[in-house]
């Protein structure tokens, strides 16, 4: 089974909607529409979730890759 | 559809307000007049928010990139 | 006796079930299929566990290796 | 517009008072008399803020770029 | 009196039990099977001990070298 | 007005008294006999304050540069 | 008066006990037996001391230099 590098599966996932689960808990969902390879993000049209319930709208938001826990696609 | 670099992202903000939210939960608000390669940002007549209210005025301010956790624009 | 290296012991494991326990101690377990030099790993159909009970689904996942406290396979 | 680079910045506040807040939030004023690459700080004649109120006299410091949240000039 | 090099005494102990502490005090028993230059370690028939009592069987395990305080041999 | 370099700084003080304050608050005064490009410090003579308050002897230390939240000269 | 580097510091206290003190405050000490450029600590006959007083024995140990706060000579 082929191994499929982090990189090139965010790259897939370009305008896809994502969840970005940061290392303080917050979560936030929006359009993935940029990166680089220090895994730093950038949302179109971005909510931010607190326990499950859309909390406050944020827009266009770049995030930054050192405080990113986990990436769900 | 083409990735959007965050650098590149940041760059065309120049001149805009943008809001900085620290690890630490502070947030800034302010025009953002530069930026360097590992993201640590300045600022031109920056406010610090809580809570959603304005708490203080702080000028020009450097911050650090290593302590961003994200950057709404 | 030689010396197994880690990430040799991560390709080996390309395909198998993993449990990831996070340095904030979140636990995920998953399908792994796919990891790079940083250690950060692609889990696919993933779950959350809590106190070793599944808590919530989360589909494809790519999480970040900095956050990486163990891999149990 | 263009990019007020943070090193040009802080270059261009030799001599200048500045405020430096802390990871820890501990707040220093103090005559801004040298820096690095690393935004490694050294003030001059630097008081020590604690809810905007003076609360030690520390002299010459030297101050820890990686600890430092932001600069305020 | 020569010094022996950390990576070394690691090389020197594959294949005996080691107690890994880790930086949030978890601790784990195991047969060191594996190590690379960042001292990541790989441990074989691992057992996780709370309070110097077992707590859990997790088979092979891959510890993330950051989050290790200390190996004892 | 000419940019003092930190490490230059550092160098003038070899000889000197100086204090260490670091990320977890502790606080080390002795002579400063050392350092490195990384601002490992080394002191002889050195003593531990509490709240400003001697609490106990500790010879000759090196401390982590990584750790040190400010030098005071 | 010289510069007295760090890693010459160690090297000379090779052979000799020494206390290292963590991050997380966890005292141990022991025979230094070895080290590297990252202040990787060897320590040979290690006994954990907790406010002051012996707590455990753990024989050879190797401690992660990163989780070290200071070296006590």
């Amino acid at each position: 089974m082929s191994n499929i590098q982090p990189l090139g599966l965010i790259d897939s996932a370009i305008g896809a909607e994502v969840r970005v689960i940061m290392r303080n808990s917050r979560e936030f969902v929006g359009t993935l529409i940029g990166f680089d390879d220090f895994v730093n993000i950038v949302l179109a049209d971005a909510t931010e979730y607190d326990d499950n319930q859309p909390k406050s709208k944020k827009n266009t938001v770049l995030i930054n890759g050192n405080n990113i826990c986990m990436l769900s696609l």
